[in-house]
């Protein structure tokens, strides 16, 4: 039997776990200098939970598990039984499990800050890193089992959170080296559109529409406006003069928010829309774009949304992206909490960073082996055993080769497969005299302090 | 509606985040201090990879993944249709599910070991750190979820191998300040005890039984034994006189061996056993107590045996466990990779230094916000603003208050509540001078490195 691993997951060596380790730590790190606190939920949820928060089609892509009553029998005709006994018992057929993994981080946030109210801090600056599940179909940067890293502050409607997340943001990409475009929108605007050519009720419509205006263009998002009974002056409204605005030089937000105020639209939502993009973009010039066009798929926000893109490769989907959410807890029993979040996809950076070649061998190899002790046989090894404890004992990453019957070229080609840059070799004569050498491979990158550390922890008794 | 998580399941604060952190960080600093390199395997494995590998008992408890083509109908009739289709087509019930969560990382890891064979450098030494899931009862210490933190060597016989785990196990526990006693037995003892009784066939069932010792004692053990139908010799020989040297003091290995060796066994196999034992032990006196009575359950092991339990404090089952197993890939297909592995228990520990109060404020608070600044309202806040930015520039983890309206008690409330150490107050005064003082609630542990620097930071334009 040939053993495999289910279609859309992926194991990681240990290069990819350096690299992803080296995502994880930068975004950790300024989570953290940003006063995010870590929390963690487990990987399976109540059924109740999850359902109906990601739409019809969130609920088919959930990894459902099957109830341990179920799958204890091990005779089909009883199975059948059970099957039949619990679907009648149920109101639906959820109820041949009761459990299910988590889609994403915010609903078990939601979940966590309801069942939790009593013991948190509000506002609650919150950060979680861990996998979701989707039973989704898997394809080039989409996959079943992916990690997010999410960062929320909940229980504050002031605007200077979505200023921080944004800097947040810059901070990171900044760091990681990867270009990137930074783009924001309000909903507030969308919601405004809506109000203002009459069809307020429309406006999640809308936003699915034009949220493909990025993959298809604005013919089509025309035309589909068109089929769906937008009459010409909907349409032109919607797309801000058939996408004028959007094409608007990337730095000047008050002379886009100027125009879209020059319309002269009556709509408080729309203007108070205006207001809060204002404030945030006078405080965070740097790297962000104001695109009105900018929708994002879920139905949750009802503010700021925002969208970040790699500008350099050839991957295209936004590798970050968040917004604010007015009652995201009010499903779980608690209204009124406003809220605002982003999440890092940590794979879809990878595969950026990967393709434009952003991984520094000096930034990941603090994770691997510095130092192989080598013998010529049994004593040796036995001998080279002291040394091995002693250069642990100061911090030194090392090992010794554990088989005692092999030849040095044995050794030595472990060494230079694992890529471990120093080596000690144990023969008679250091048995002998107690004397040891470090000897690197790799004479381009000399590492003189360390190879001076090192060679005074050996040869100091 | 009130939010629940699955029984058996946990959510973790922040609080206990740093805590667990610090565990994983001093494992894995470890792990890799001995050269042991990180990969991950998905959450979900196929189930024929994971059947049969856990006993009849362990087929039970694996979580196991409703397929996705069964749960996309939401007609009750249609949903027992699809049941009996999927019942009939497959040859066992398994059908019904392809794919379940992992129920520990040694299966995981042999799967990994064989699809990735050709690229991996033997000896292979790979950490995991992981969650697993299992069906079980939950209680005290026994959680459904729950994380393994796992280290193996595949691809050598050398004894060099478990020295170093046994010497790892100590230093990790020495860096927790856990007093640990470190057991050692060897399943070549075991197997060549059943050989000298005349049933060598027996020896899996003989481990079973005397694997209880600890829970049960020795008149039970001996009870059951009887009961099994092994006579008064037989249970004398497998007791070892009825546990006599199991009460010998703990450093005198050697004299535990020779009792053995005098016994005169004619058992090859023991006589291996003897041998591997004195090889190891003579190389990690510290600590290691040989216990002939050790067993451990999993059927996979086939040499040295190692377990690890706290001797403080009321937490009684072991906190870390591994042992030498010599076909473990061989289900997959590659026969002949013997190898050798520990697997800590975090959670356990946890409850372990929870229950010992090892957790040390010290070594926790780099994680958490050290200043935070405050602010009189809605200008003082946006001056504020580039005061945080210019502390989190210099590393300095710090948060403003985003809300404006607030009192500066209510902002004191909060950095008491969330444990932030010092503050910075915006008012007229300060936005007119520029000169800001950082304070501080908690006089007793003064950081005046710290509160230098950061003075510095506030007042250095």
């Amino acid at each position: 039997m040939k053993p495999s691993i289910p279609k859309g997951t992926r194991d990681f060596n240990s290069v990819e776990m350096a690299r992803r380790n080296y995502i994880f730590d930068t975004i950790k790190k300024y989570f953290r200098l940003y006063g995010f606190e870590q929390i963690e939920t487990p990987a399976m949820e109540n059924l109740s939970t999850l359902t109906g928060k990601y739409g019809d089609e969130g609920d088919q892509l959930l990894y459902k598990i099957l109830n341990s009553r179920i799958h204890e029998s091990k005779d089909k005709e009883k199975l059948l039984e059970e099957f039949r006994l619990s679907l009648e018992k149920s109101k639906n057929t959820e109820l041949l499990t009761e459990r299910a993994l988590r889609y994403d981080l915010t609903v078990p946030f939601a979940r966590y800050v309801v069942m939790h109210q009593h013991e948190i801090t509000f506002p609650f600056r919150r950060f979680q890193m861990q996998p979701v599940w989707r039973a989704d179909k898997p394809q080039k940067g989409r996959y079943r089992e992916f990690y997010q890293c999410d960062a929320d502050i909940i229980g504050s409607n002031s605007l200077v959170n979505e200023v921080e997340l944004i800097q947040l943001m810059d901070d990171v990409y900044s760091e990681l080296k990867i270009p990137v475009t930074i783009k924001i929108n309000n909903r507030k605007i969308l919601a405004g559109i809506a109000e203002v050519i009459g069809a307020p009720e429309r406006m999640i419509e809308i936003i699915t529409i034009i949220d493909k205006l990025d993959k298809v263009g604005y013919e089509a998002v025309d035309e589909e406006l068109r089929s769906k009974g937008f009459d010409e002056k909907q349409r032109d409204i919607i797309l801000f003069q058939k996408g004028l605005m959007r094409w608007m030089p990337t730095n000047s937000f008050v002379s886009q928010l100027q125009a879209l105020k020059d319309q002269n639209y009556q709509s408080d939502i729309l203007n108070k829309g205006i207001e809060e993009l204002d404030f945030i973009l006078s405080r965070v010039k740097k790297n962000v774009q104001l695109d009105f066009s900018l929708a994002r798929g879920l139905n949750y926000y009802t503010g700021a949304i925002i969208e970040v893109k790699a500008n350099a490769g050839t991957f295209t989907p936004s590798i970050t992206g968040g917004g604010r959410y007015d009652d995201l807890t009010g499903i779980f029993g608690l209204p009124n909490m406003s809220g605002v979040g982003i999440s890092f996809g940590i794979d879809r950076i990878y595969d950026v960073m990967e393709e434009l070649n952003l991984f520094n061998a000096d930034k990941l190899n603090k994770e691997h082996t510095q130092v192989l002790v080598m013998h010529m046989g049994k004593e040796e090894q036995q001998h080279g055993l002291q040394l091995l404890f002693k250069l642990r004992r100061m911090g030194i990453r090392s090992e010794i080769y554990p088989e005692d019957d092999k030849k040095i070229n044995k050794q030595f080609d472990y060494a230079t497969k694992k890529n471990i840059p120093y080596s000690i070799v144990i023969g008679s004569n250091e048995m002998k005299t107690e004397k040891y050498t470090l000897k690197t491979k790799d004479d381009r990158y000399p590492d003189l302090a360390f190879e001076q550390i090192v060679t005074k922890i050996i040869n100091n008794k």
